[in-house]
């Protein structure tokens, strides 16, 4: 059963169609404490308006999502992905949200040497720290599934994370978001929260569809998979992690097309028992 | 460049039409000297004939593709899935098989925790062993990506499988099956290759396409994606490893609409570029 307070719903969760304002509203009327906010959308309303928006309503935030995809193997095009990613840690920091979820990039058919495109990415990750640390916002290094390696994230487990961390020794500007959604099938995964500890600055949950139909936008609520979502809490909760829960769902075949009131009441119905 | 001699193409590969007498004929007239066999279609053809046409034409097996599912929390369930595996061991020694594909099993709605699923798939393939060695056939374990945790496996690394391995003390009954798209995103694939060694008994490739459209069935042709297949090759040559290169590719959307003999001629020339 999770505390109500420690609820956070991620705005992607919700049908892309609805705007920054009417997602606000939802959350307050719901009396949803906390959100991730989705930067595109956050951008197509305006970074100061939609800051103004979540203080007005009283809204805390837990993330900004997402920045990264510097794993190119062309020097300009890296950098510039690296610049976005100072522009986002800004843009965070204006929200007064905790952190900007890092998303690595995934591999390139120009070089499908996976090791070099990790370590380019590690590379640039120590060129954003100083960023960070100067607007005080922490990169949440996300680990995503495997199945996105190629697209998306050469990061794909929490060990990596967890490597990462300790190479660039910069604790107090770079953190990992654990996904439930992400690592639930790591057979090291236990170990790695644990080893994870402090660094843990996230805790994403929905749930593994056992007919899941594709390979990103067909997430679960959580209690409708077969992921055990409260024995990762516990793990994450034993690590030391005393942040809110936040539930992102992609989903387009059904939560998308729901009634945006009827997604949020079912989240809250099943935070007092899935989670 | 692969040596001809070294190539073998698994059943599955080809279009699910093709009956088995068909697809013994295409090898033959390609020169093709090996091949895994797909059960389904072997029992459906009948094991005994299949072992005669196989032997007629001079192709040598490097599979059995697969039994396995033991994973089931249901006591009656599992055990009627390890007689299951029995009978195919059987039926590899009758087709002179030197491996059964292992493929361990899903993640039951009955039972979320995966630790205990994988703990019961350690069980029972610790009761499989005496029945592999008596009839000299391997029990190949095959990591599968995790996007198919759910539903086909839970054994999903390399350094999985060698824990495993380490636990059954049964070299001789147990090896380990290394496909190319299952591990290819690991960051841990190096090390646990060369740990895996002479455990290595089967070596599947297929390729890893950037646009991805299906959890299954749409693996790529060597070369059309973003797999560094030749350095996997060359880390398991560096392991050990002598055996055939089995190309396998489950494509519903390309490669099994097409002729056969197109599918057999680009596999023939892709080992000579991409392998």
């Amino acid at each position: 059963m999770l505390d109500p307070q420690r609820l956070s719903i991620h705005q992607v969760t919700l049908p892309p169609s609805l705007a920054t304002p009417a997602f606000v509203e939802l959350l307050a009327r719901h009396r949803v404490p906390a959100t991730s906010l989705w930067r595109e959308k956050t951008r197509a309303h305006g970074v100061a308006a939609t800051a103004r928006l979540v203080a007005d309503h009283g809204i805390a935030l837990t993330g900004y999502c997402f920045a990264g995809l510097i794993a190119s193997p062309d020097p300009s095009e890296a950098a510039a992905a690296r610049d976005d990613v100072r522009r986002a840690l800004d843009e965070a920091a204006q929200l007064r949200a905790p952190c900007v979820v890092f998303v690595a990039g995934g591999v390139d058919a120009r070089d499908r040497d996976i090791a070099a495109a990790r370590a380019r990415v590690l590379d640039g990750l120590a060129e954003l720290v100083p960023h960070a640390r100067a607007v005080g916002v922490r990169l949440a290094l996300e680990p995503l599934h495997p199945m996105i390696c190629a697209t998306r994230s050469v990061l794909s487990t929490v060990k990596l994370a967890n490597d990462w961390c300790d190479r660039l020794g910069a604790e107090d500007a770079v953190g990992i978001a654990v996904d439930t959604y992400a690592v639930w099938w790591d057979p090291e995964i236990g170990r790695e929260i644990a080893r994870a500890g402090a660094r843990i600055c996230s805790f994403h949950v929905s749930d593994w569809l056992a007919d899941t139909q594709d390979l990103r936008l067909d997430r679960g609520m959580p209690g409708d998979g077969v992921i055990d979502l409260a024995g990762l809490r516990r793990q994450v909760e034993e690590a030391g992690y005393r942040g809110h829960v936040e539930v992102e769902i992609f989903s387009q075949r059904n939560w998308w097309q729901r009634d945006p009131d009827e997604v949020v009441r079912t989240i809250a119905e099943r935070a007092q028992v899935a989670l």
